[in-house]
C-alpha cells in the first residue's frame, strides 16, 4: 500500500490518448465527508472507490483495501463533483467564433467541458447548442479519449433559431453570407427549429420523434421565446407542448422549459415537464403570481434559476435608470428570492459558456456587465451563484445540494451521480476549507475526482482556442 | 308628391354643417331588389325608407306614402350596403404620415371613411387604430356632422404594440426621436399593448375591463403575433384568451382575433370567439388541418378571410421562386378555398386603408405588389374580394351575403344592418347592373344610400389628405 | 415733439400685414453708444434716425429734429444690431419635421428669423438650406409683410446633398419613401448637388453661372466634405474651386467655404475666398499648421469660427475618454485660439437654428449635449459664443466687432450695416447694461431696433411651429 | 542532349520545399515565338534559357546548348508571361473569411498566386492588401519556398481605410467586436490609413517616408475616395499628392493611383504620377473631358483599366433602368473606348481575387454580376479582358503588350520582364493555338514557365482554402 502526500501520482494523464481503464483503487482518507445528502458532515471520513465508483464511505473505522492507493484528506473538505443545470459549451455565437472555427464547434465544446472541470464542475447539462457537435464531445469524453467534465446534452431548444435568426443575432444576415448563415442555423436547428411553430400537433410530434432519438439526454422545448426585446410570446399551444412531454416520456428522457414569463411557467407546468429554466422569469417587468410558486412548491418542480449576488444586484441598481432592461433584472431577483423562501427544489444554473476576450472585454460589454461575480464566466459563474443563494437565504447545505443532488433528480441521473454514497460514480472534489462555512471556500480546490480518478487541472484545458484569444492583443478587461 | 329624375335633390350635402334631421321619407321604385337574405330577387320592387329606416320592401304593389321622394330605379338593382369586415381607416402608418398628421388621425380616418363610402361600402369594421381618433370619426359621422361610411372599431389588437415597434415598423426607431415614437405608439396601444404579454390572467382583466368601457364597438386580440417574418408566435395562454372573450361578452360587444397559424385558430375557437380574421393563416407555410376546419364549420365561427383574385395568384405564381413569402401566400389561398368548399362562413375582409402615393408608386412597393386587384385599397378591395371569391367557386348570392349579412350577424349588428329588410336601418346600394351575373358590377354605381338619405358621391372625400398626395409630384403608378 | 416711456408706441405691430412705411423719425437720447468701430463709447449720447437710417449720432449736443419720437435711453448701452455669420434657420431636418411642415418651410424660416430679432441678432446669414423657402423668407420680411431679422442666404452648400442623403441623414432612407426623400434632396439640391462631384471644370461652371442668379446672397462651397465620421474629403479640385470664386465675384456676391482640414483651409485661401466658415477646423484631430495660421492672418481672410464656453469645454473634457469626437473638438478649441490669439479676423458663427423639443429634450441629444450654453439654440447661442471667445482672451471690443462689423465687412454688406455711423440703416439693440463689462449683459435687452422701427419682442415669434413643439407632452429638458 | 516529350520531367516540385537552383538550361523549340515587343512573331523560334534568364531567342538557326533540355513547341505559340497590372490576392475581406483564415491571410495570398499562375499570369501587382502579409507571400515565392505568380505589392491604397471601414463594408461594425475590426483595419492601414486625411504635408511626408521602407514595390494612393455611392470626394490636395509623388521616386519606386472621376484624373496627372488605375473612371456618370484623354495620350500616363465583354454590356444593359450603378459602367465603357481609340497606353487591370463560393454563389452577388466573363475572378478575368478589349477595336498585338509589356514598363520592371528578350527573367507561356487569331486562345495554355522553370499547374493550388470552400455545401453558381 502507497501513500502519496499530493494528488501527482495517478492523475489523468490529460494529453494521453488512452488514460487507461479506472481499475485503480483509490481512497481519500482523513477529511471530512459532506456527502450531498443533506446528512451531518462526517469527520476524518474515509472514501474508497473502486472501479471509477464509491465502494464504501464513512468515517475513520471505514476498511480500505491494501491496492488502494491513498489520499491524505486531514484537513480537506470532500464535496460531491459539483453539476450545472444549464450552461452551452458553445456559447459564443458570434460571427468571428462560428466563422473561425467551423468545422470544429466539438472541440470548442471541449474546451469549456475542461474549464468546468478544472473548476470542480464534474457534471454539465448543455441546454442549447449545436447537437452534433455536443455529442461528438461528449462521446469522447466518456470513452476516455478526451478529459472534462461528464456532459447531458438536449441540442437545440425546440422551436428557436439558430444562432443567425432574430431569435439570437438577426443583425448578423446583414454582413454573412446566405450559405454560411444557413450552414450555422441549420446545426443548431436541425428538424426542430421554428418551423414548428406553425405545424399541427401530429407534425410536430413526428418531428420530435425524429429527434429524441438523435441521442440526446434530455429534451427542452420553448414555452416562450428567446427575444430579448420587449415583448415574449409564448412558442406552442397546451397541446403541442403536451406532445413534447409525451414524446420525450416515451423516448424515457427528461423534458426541461426555456420558461421567461408568468403565464410560460403555468404552461410548463400544466404540461407536466421535470424541470423549468428561468423560473424566476429572467427578464420579465411582472411579479411571478403566488398561485404560480404555489404550484412549483407543491408539485416538487425543479426550478432551475438565475442567481445574482449582491453586489451585482447593488451595481445593477446604480444604472437602473440609464441601463434598459435593468429595472427587470431587479424584478426577477424579487422572484427568485421568493421562490428560495417558499422551498421551491432550487438547481444551480449559470447559462455560463467561453467567450473570446474580443467579446468580454469591448467597450459594449462592459457597458452592460459588472466587473464582478460573473455568471456566464463557465468554472466561474457556478462559485457566483452560491455565494449569490446564501445571500438570499438560502441554507449552505441547501444551495451544496442545489449544484448537485437536486440536478442529479431533476435530469433522473440520480442513480449515479449528485451523492458521494455507495454506489454512484466516483465524481468529487477535495476542497482546503469547509464550504459550509463560506461559499468562497468551493474556489479553494485541492483536487477533483472524476470517474474515480484525479484530474489533472494544470493541464486545462487542453487546447486553448478561445481561453487563449487574448492573445491577438486583446487589453484590459472590464473595471 | 315630387318625382326625381336623378340623385340631386336629396343628397347629403356633405361639407354643410347640419345634414339636417332624417325624416325624410323615400321610396326607391322599380329596381330589382336583391335583399340579401338569400331570398329570390324581386323586379320591379318597392324599397320605402321612412325616417332612415325600411318601413317596406316589396313587389310593385307596396303601397308609397303620398309625401315620398321617389327614386326611379327602373333597371337598375338595389343591394344592401355592402360591408367590409377588416378595414384599418389609418392604414398610413409609415413616419411621413404620421408626422404630417399628427393630432389630426381622425381627419385621416374620415378621409378613408368616405373613400368606402364613396364606393357603395356603407358600414367598415375598424379592427386597429387609434382607438381615441376612430372614435371621433365615428362619432362625428353617427351625430351627422359628418358624412362617411359607419364605422364599428376595436382600437388595438390587444396584445400588440402600435405602428413604430418591432410589430410593425421596427427600424422607426432608428430615425425617429422617441419622444415621437412613444406619443405615436400609446396612440395605438393604450393600456393594451404588449406589456399585457407579461401579466398574470387578473392582471390582464384589469386592463381589459377598462379598455371595453373605452367606447370600442368590438374586441380584437391577437391570438398570435403579427411579425411578417418566418416566425409567428402565440401571444396569450388559453387562460388569459377566455378573460378577452368573458370581458368582451361581459361588456355587451362581439370578440374576434388575429389568427395566422393552425394552432391559433385552435385556440380562438377554445376561446369562444364571435369571429377570426384570417381563418386563411395569411402568411403561414402549412395547410389547415382538416380537423380545424371541420371546427370552424361545425361550430358556425364565422371567418374573415383575405381573397385574392387568379390574376394576382398568377403573378405571384411567376415570382415565387424569387420572392420571399409568396409561396406562403399560395398556400394560404388553398386554405381560402378549402373553408369555402366546406361551407364555413366567410366573410368580406380587405385590411384595406388608404395609402399615399409615395408608397403605393414606389419602387419598393411595386416590386411586391400586382399591379393589379388590390384588396388593401379601400373601396377597390371591396370589388375585388367579390371577385376572387366567385373565381374560387363561392355562389354570387352567398359572395353577396359575405359582404352583408354574415358581417352584420358576426358582429351581432344585425337587428339593424346587413338585409333589405323591414326595420333595418335603410343602407343600400343602387347598382346599373346586376351584381349576380358578373362581380364587375358590383362597380356601377347609381347610387348609394346610407341611413335613408342618398349620398352625394361626388363630394367625396371631402377633404383630401392622402388621396390628394399625389400633388407632390409622384408619377407613374406600378406597371 | 413727444417723449415716450417705454417702447409701446412705435413698435413694429408684427402680427399686422402692413406695417407702414419707415417714415418715422426716432431719436435714442441719453444712452452710452457703442458705435461698432471700435471708437470709444460715447456717454450719454443722441441718435438720430430718419427713414429707417441713422441721420446722426454723437454726443449729448447732437441736434434732435423736432418730429422725433424719442426713446429715453439714460443709463443703457446702444450697439449695433448683432449679426451671425452663420445659421440654418431650417436646422431640423429631420423625418418628423421636414414631413410635418412639408410645403411650409419658409414659415419655419420665418419663424427662426424671429427667434433671432427677439435676442437682438438684426440680422444672419443662412449659410445652408432650402434656398426658394429662404427667399420667400427673407423677400416677405424685406417687404415688411412679415418681421423678422435681415436674412442672406447661399442655399445649399455647392456639392453637399440634401437632408436625407449620406452628408446628413443617411439612415433616412431606410424608413421614407423614395418620392419624398427625392422632393426634399431636391429641395436643397437644386443643380448644385453632389453630382458636381463628377463634372469638368466647365460643366460646374455652367451650373453656378445658374445657380448664382436664383436670387441668392452669398455663394458657400465645400472645400472638404460634411461626413461626421473618422474620414473627412476634399470636394473639389483648385481649379474647380476657382470656378466657384470667379462666378460669385462675376456676379457681384462674396464666395464663403465649408472647411473642416487643415488641407481645405489651404486650399480655400489659395482659391481666393473672402470667408471661411470652421476656420478652427471643427472636429480635425490636428492642429492647423501655423504657415496656415499665418496666411489666415496676413491675408485678412474673414474666419468664421464657433467659440465654446470654458464651461462646455470642461463638461467634454471629463467624457473625452468615453465620448467619440470629443477630443477633436478640444482640438479645434486649440485651433480657435490660436486663431483668436494671432489677430485673425473673427466672425461670430453658430450653426444655429430651431430643434424642436423632440429632439433637444431625446436622451440621444442629451447624452451629446452639454446642458448648457449652447451654441446651436438660435438666439442664445450668439451670447454664449460672445461669452466663449472673451473667456478665450478676446477683448470686449473685438468680440462686439466680431459679432457685428467684422460680419458685415466679410460679406460686402458694411456699407449698410455693422455699425452705428451716419448712412447706415438702424439696426440697434439698446442694453440695460453694459455688454463690454460682461458678456452676459448682452442678455439685458430694452429694445431691438430694425430698420429704424421698435421692435415689439412679446409678440415674436409670431407662429409657434418648432418652439411649440413642448405642447405635445416632452418633459424635461436635459440636466 | 534530352529531348522531351512533355512537360512533365522538370516541372517545378511545387509541393516540395526545394525546387532546386535555377540553373537548368532550357530550350523551347519549334514554335512561334511573339516576344510582346511588337515585333512579327517568329516561326520555328527558338527560345534558350540559361539560369533563369532568356539567352538566346530566335529562328530555328538559333544555338541550342548541349546540356538544354528541350521542349518540342512545334505548332505551339510563346508568349512571354502575363502580367495582371491590378489584383487584389486577399479580396475576400468579408467577415467569414477574415474571420477564419486570422494569422494566415499570407496563406490566402499564396493561393491567389497560384491561381495566377496556374492561367499563365505570371506576374501580379496587388495594389490593396495587407501589407506584412503580401510581403511574407512574395518573399516565399521569390526565395523558391513556395510556387506562385512573382509578386509586386503596394500594400494599402494610402488614405484608405481597412476593410470594416466605411471605405470598404461599413456594416462590419454592426457584428463585430471592436478588438477583431481594429487588428483588421490596422493590418491593412498600418500608419498611412485616412488620417493622413487631416495632416498637413510635412506630416504626411514623415509618414509616407517610413512607408515607403517597407518592403513595398510601388506606392499607391487615393486621388478620389472608394465609397460606392452617388459621391466621389478627392482625398488629398495637390501639394500632399506630391509628397506621394516626390518620396515614392526618391525611394526609387514607381506611384500609382486610384483614380475615380475626371478631375480625379487631372489631378493624378498634373501630380507626376507613374500610372493611374481606372482611367475609365470605373463609376462615374460623366465622360471623360477630351482635354484630359488628349494629357494622358502626350504624357504616355499609363492606363490602367477595366475591360468588360460585349456580352457583360449586354447583360447590364438589360438592366440598365433598374440595376442601381449600371448607367455609370456602361458610361465607364464608352471612356474606356475613347482611350483605346485615342491611342494611350493601356494596362489590363482586373481588380482580381479568389471569392469564396459562399459569395459568388450567392443570390445577393448572382443578382448584380453577369453569369459570364467576370473579371473579378482570378486567373479567368485577365482572358476576358483580353477579349474584351479586342472587341473595342484594340489590334490583338496591342493586346497582348497592354498585358505584358505596358505593365512592365508602368511599373519600371521591363528591365526584367515583360518581353521574350535576351537577358530578361524567363517567364512564358506556350500556348497550343495564336493567341493573335482569337483571344480566346489564350486559354489554351500547354505550359507555363517561370523563372526558366515549367510550372506543373496540375498541382495548383497547392492548399485550397478558399477555392475548396464549396466543400460546405455551396450549390450552384449564377445561371
Amino acid at each position: 500500500m502507497r501513500t502519496v502526500l499530493g494528488l501527482l501520482i495517478i492523475v489523468v494523464a490529460a494529453a494521453s490518448a488512452n488514460v487507461g481503464a479506472a481499475t485503480d483503487t483509490l481512497a481519500i482518507v482523513g477529511g471530512t465527508i459532506i456527502d450531498g445528502t443533506g446528512a451531518h458532515p462526517v469527520e476524518d471520513g474515509i472514501l474508497v472507490i473502486e472501479g471509477g465508483r464509491i465502494t464504501a464511505v464513512g468515517d475513520h473505522r471505514t476498511s480500505v483495501p491494501e491496492s488502494a492507493t491513498k489520499i491524505n484528506a486531514k484537513g480537506k473538505f470532500i464535496i460531491p463533483g459539483l453539476m450545472d443545470a444549464n450552461v452551452h459549451l458553445i456559447l459564443d455565437f458570434w460571427p468571428y467564433t462560428l466563422a473561425r472555427y467551423e468545422g470544429r464547434y466539438d472541440e470548442l465544446a471541449l474546451e469549456a467541458a475542461q474549464v468546468t472541470l478544472k473548476s470542480g464542475v464534474t457534471t454539465v447539462f448543455d441546454s442549447w447548442g449545436p447537437r452534433a457537435d455536443l455529442v461528438k464531445a461528449r462521446d469522447s469524453i466518456n470513452a476516455g479519449q478526451n478529459v472534462g467534465s461528464r456532459i447531458y446534452l438536449a441540442g437545440n431548444i425546440i422551436g428557436l433559431g439558430g444562432p443567425f435568426t432574430a431569435d439570437f443575432l438577426p443583425a448578423a444576415k446583414d454582413i454573412l453570407f446566405d450559405a454560411f448563415i444557413q450552414r450555422v442555423n441549420a446545426r443548431w436547428q436541425e428538424n426542430v427549429g421554428p418551423e414548428l411553430l406553425w405545424m399541427s400537433p401530429e407534425q410536430v410530434r413526428r418531428e420530435i420523434r425524429k429527434y429524441v432519438h438523435q441521442h440526446i439526454d434530455f429534451l427542452k422545448y420553448a414555452v416562450t421565446g428567446h427575444g430579448s426585446g420587449e415583448e415574449q410570446f409564448i412558442e406552442f399551444s397546451p397541446r403541442v407542448q403536451k406532445v413534447f412531454v409525451e414524446e420525450a416520456h416515451r423516448a424515457g428522457i427528461p423534458v426541461e422549459t426555456h420558461t421567461t414569463t408568468g403565464e410560460g411557467l403555468y404552461l410548463a407546468i400544466e404540461a407536466g415537464v421535470d424541470l423549468m429554466q428561468h423560473c424566476e422569469q429572467t427578464a420579465g417587468p411582472e411579479r411571478t403570481p403566488p398561485e404560480t410558486v404555489k404550484l412549483i412548491v407543491d408539485r416538487h418542480i425543479p426550478c432551475a434559476i438565475f442567481a445574482r449576488t449582491d453586489r451585482v444586484l447593488a451595481w445593477y441598481r446604480e444604472r437602473a435608470a440609464s441601463m434598459p432592461g435593468v429595472r427587470r433584472w431587479l424584478v426577477s431577483d424579487e422572484n427568485a428570492r421568493v421562490l428560495i423562501k417558499a422551498g421551491a427544489t432550487i438547481l444551480l444554473s449559470t447559462d455560463g459558456g467561453v467567450l473570446g476576450a474580443d467579446q468580454t472585454q469591448s467597450a459594449t460589454w462592459c457597458a452592460r456587465h459588472p466587473p464582478m461575480d460573473s455568471l456566464l464566466t463557465l468554472g466561474e459563474g457556478e462559485f457566483n451563484w452560491l455565494r449569490a443563494v446564501i445571500e438570499k437565504g438560502m441554507s449552505p447545505m441547501d444551495a451544496l445540494m442545489a449544484a448537485t443532488r437536486n440536478i442529479a433528480r431533476a435530469y433522473k441521473v440520480d442513480k449515479n451521480i449528485g451523492t458521494l454514497e455507495v454506489g454512484k460514480i466516483a465524481d468529487a472534489v477535495i476542497l482546503d476549507e469547509n464550504p459550509l462555512l463560506r461559499p468562497e471556500n468551493y474556489r479553494k480546490i485541492f483536487g477533483v475526482v472524476k470517474d474515480g480518478r484525479v484530474v489533472d487541472r494544470n493541464l486545462l484545458p487542453t487546447k486553448r482556442l478561445l481561453t487563449g484569444q487574448g492573445q491577438h492583443g486583446a487589453t484590459s478587461p472590464c473595471t
